[in-house]
């Protein structure tokens, strides 16, 4: 099933996640966007917040009805805050609606994980059991069939891309997963807070949300799934003076003695088919700029002799394949649409 | 005449320009990229150094062979410094070829001021006569039949799109014109040169050039026209600490009493079919961000009643509309293919 | 007189201006901060706010009581936003107080222009007239008596000093001055708001307040009296983005023939004594980052032949030369203390 | 012993180490700079390359002639290249000078070490055996009376000060020690290589040197003899788009059931009589900007109870604390001097 053109609404459209689906959908054969919803901008041109956006047509924000909406849009792209998320979601769904859900409402399966990591309970914990969790490269299968896509987290995204074959395989020792990961300061959203003003980043570098980041349980519930068994990781998310851009270290015990070669060798067949994923050379890590704008994955890797320790590095555009991209690569599957339709530019380097 | 495909050769396509063609003839469906051209680089996977340009094709740097390149190609993009440009454009566009020259070897009309502003003679001074300055917006009718595109440099595109509305209709006095302008680091090309790594640019503002910039004659000679007088400009460029982007403040005194509403009427009049050129609503100014990784040009307006001067602001992206995105456009008008092929993108923001 | 300390408040230091405030006065060996005021932050130690300021005390912000104030300190540096200067300042100068207001309240002698300019009313036009427009190196006889001082604007510092010798010279026309000036960020304070936020500055250019912005009728204020007739001036401020550091390029029509080498030693002769103006050597232009944390002002010029106009740019530290360094600079000499007590230290590059 | 004034030369002092012992060194009331080295520069103005030091004197660069040097000065600094210094630190010390060698080439212990990771031989493995490894908050009492001093690495500084009071105390695990560390670009030296441009730099965040830092060998050497037995561990070094800064996130599973707060004890405790280093309270990691341009580290620690692990996060200046500061701060030991001298500022923040 192919259909000519799917209606679409973006709830939660004017920040940085709106502003992505907007650029990436307006590229899309098979996509209207007929609704986009602000409470704080309703009534205002899009290209008032998105000036880059000027010529990709004149829509109007208006406030999240969800009534009206369900008459707009088949499928919806929802960017609210967490926590905003749950009900919104839940009625669209239940109204028969494609949803796509870029928040972690319903990422995490178990309630109570839910509730201790977002401090507040999860209203609708059997529609979190229809949910999938949207990495395409690990669910693939589920996905075409889905109904409701949980799209997964931005650290989550880089860090499992770079983990899946080599726990897949059995080469690394679960228990002992380090993961240090820097991200662009859009993953924080589109604030108004001093925190994350210019002269408070600029220059700047840190750790944040040591050993509290609320994307940790989501890493270690997919990778107790790809494992088999339960684990823990120390997860340490820093922010980077930049705009875009997510690169992810981890650095595990291996189990086998496999030299890098092989192990690339792993990675390449398992990555072989991936329109989005790009196993580097050896010798070769990622930047950051070579995929910002794109939905691309770039790995690199290498084999620590000395210390029988493999070291992974990762690198997505925290707003593309980390949330929009992958969001639409989902809408893609869902569909019956061309995986990379929309979905095909290269970054703007330098 | 709209030919299936073209076979097109860069010449020089290992710098910042190449790769901005590359990238940009990537997504044209009726382009074929069939040599690129680098004497350091000879022998590389353009993914060597374009790491970027990932899964789009195979092409390696080959040295620049004019005859061989001759049955390679029909359409030449020369992307070579100045001065080294000269002869290969002169030998190319001699056999026939459509050539369009990145460098300012056949920007200037007048050999002599050649020689005084690029300290050597030019060599083809009959070449130059066959020229056309591909400014688009300004010289539309000239380039469908052109052979040889001299195409603008990014500083003067940024400023004579601001100035042309005013000037051609005589609303400004042409001989007190002050134009500062700031550029992303980029326009300075790809080079080990301590004077551009990161730490001597980051964090750092600077004029450069003052009084003796090269795309001063390239200003006035066009402004000249433009204005049917001889025009002399005060043009202040400044080095910027970003990858990407100029912005060009012009100002000028008032030949009538035009309000701020008029001249934004005449601007908008004259720019109404122009698909690159972006009039910015009463109030709004432009910045480099919005049109970065695009071929357009913001431009913003301000009558100032006390001093009865005007002050025009653009932005473009200097690798885009001030180089590779311009020399596509003047491609797409010279082969008969729609003038946007390939240039529809927007920025990436944030 | 040379006090062995003298006692001192700063109201409204939990801002940027207030960070330099403390972090200069700290190194000053006549200066003891007794008080500093926040309403936000009243109850909080300094260092919450200003964790570099570690090991330098342990100060906590209070609340601006002003009878409480009186008992507390001998000279106060008010740091309050525009308006909220007024009352304040008017209050502890009426009661004996040595006041330095780094707010433009007393700046403008014309309260009519105040009110034009600040869109309300001043309450305290008599107290104008015993403010002294603190910009030292032209005003340098008037502040040691003075018990008010206006701190200049970043704006106008940076582009007064930069005219004052030709101006004053007679060398150039008053009446077509074109200056174009780029600021870093903290010029616009400690902030939480969207449009400060790092992903809207960071990689973007952008002019703004054009044609209206405030340190306007301030630089044309002093300007007049310095050329002896009324002036008006194209004013154009940018944004840059980086932290600290303004660029003012001022180009000008010269009224007499003069070279640019003996313009330049006009220059040297003027600022010869000035222990914080630093004429370039001919040819050398000023960077910001060479004065960052600094209260030095760096000049260039060049004579366009050509065009028969003068070029100056000149940089600052905003917070520096352009606020807190300027203000440090005055309590010195009001004080008799060494000009240059607790300035002396040059920027860290890179 | 405390002298009036010592006589330093700073061997290989146009790059950004030697710009930072030149700042800090005019800061320092018992030192004069009598010579200051640079091959490509000689016959230069110190000023010349260094704009920003203005003011500090006359300085002119001079060739490294050993047997002229031996007259001039009392004490060396040594900013040569690795390789370079070996011969020449060598000459200076058997002459009876006081060394501070900026160089990694008296670091190692094991010459044999040394030959695999630099991959050149040392050729006075004996004078090896007489430098201090001059991290003085380890090493302290050995400095006084040491001739030589190896000025420790920068990765190595910001890890080893991160690690002492834990690994001292027997707390952690130093078989399965994971240091992911980020440096501002400035650690690269002044270079004129495409890899360090701006345009390559800038929005850029990457891994390098993956499993073969040669700053690696350093840590383990100083961790094995803190630990008393033999360590390795897995060191990636990544590169930050800033000049300066260094964070460094070290992960180590903890070897006994110890709370975040008694583990802040520890380190407040060992560290309570050390000027330069600062142990955040509970809660809080260190940012980069806090330190830059200054000799401090800060520190910042959490115990994960899920994983049984400590997170530690250190912050320093890779030009200060990491190279010129520290080493002012071993010659301060060695001379008598105040260990503070000339190293109390604090960060220029914004």
């Amino acid at each position: 099933m192919n259909p000519e053109e799917i209606r679409i609404a973006i709830c939660g459209a004017s920040g940085y996640t709106g502003g992505e689906l907007l650029r990436i959908l307006g590229k899309h054969p098979h996509a209207r966007i007929t609704a986009v919803t602000s409470e704080r901008s309703a009534g205002k041109p899009v290209t008032d917040l998105f000036p880059h956006l000027h010529g990709r047509g004149a829509l109007v924000f208006e406030p999240l009805d969800k009534q009206v909406l369900l008459d707009k849009a088949d499928l919806f792209f929802m960017a609210l805050p967490h926590g905003a998320s749950q009900e919104a979601v839940n009625f669209l769904h239940s109204n028969g609606k494609k949803v796509i859900d870029l928040s972690a409402d319903y990422r995490l399966k178990n309630p109570d994980a839910y509730r201790r990591w977002y401090k507040h309970a999860h209203a609708f914990p059997e529609t979190i059991k229809r949910a999938v969790y949207g990495l395409v490269e690990i669910n693939r299968d589920k996905i075409p069939g889905a109904t409701l896509i949980a799209n997964p987290g931005c650290y989550p995204t880089s860090i499992l891309l770079a983990l899946y074959p080599a726990v897949k395989r059995g080469l690394i020792d679960t228990t002992h997963i380090v993961i240090n990961s820097a991200s662009g300061v859009s993953g924080a959203g589109r604030k108004a807070e001093t925190y994350y003003s210019f002269c408070e980043i600029h220059d700047s570098f840190r750790a944040y949300a040591v050993t509290s980041h609320r994307h940790t349980p989501e890493i270690e519930q997919e990778l107790s799934i790809m494992a088999g068994c339960d684990t823990a990781v120390n997860f340490t998310p820093h922010l980077l003076p930049v705009n875009r851009g997510m690169l992810s270290t981890v650095c595990a015990p291996l189990l086998k003695n496999i030299s890098q070669q092989e192990m690339l060798d792993v990675y390449r067949e398992f990555y072989d088919k991936e329109p989005f994923i790009n196993v580097l050379r050896d010798g070769v890590f990622p930047d950051i700029r070579n995929v910002r704008g794109t939905n691309r994955c770039d790995l690199g890797l290498a084999v620590n002799e000395r210390t029988k320790s493999l070291i992974l590095v990762s690198a997505v555009d925290n707003l593309v394949k980390g949330a929009s991209g992958q969001a639409v690569q989902n809408m893609n599957l869902m569909c019956g649409f061309e995986e990379t339709e929309a979905l095909t530019d290269i970054a703007i380097v330098p």
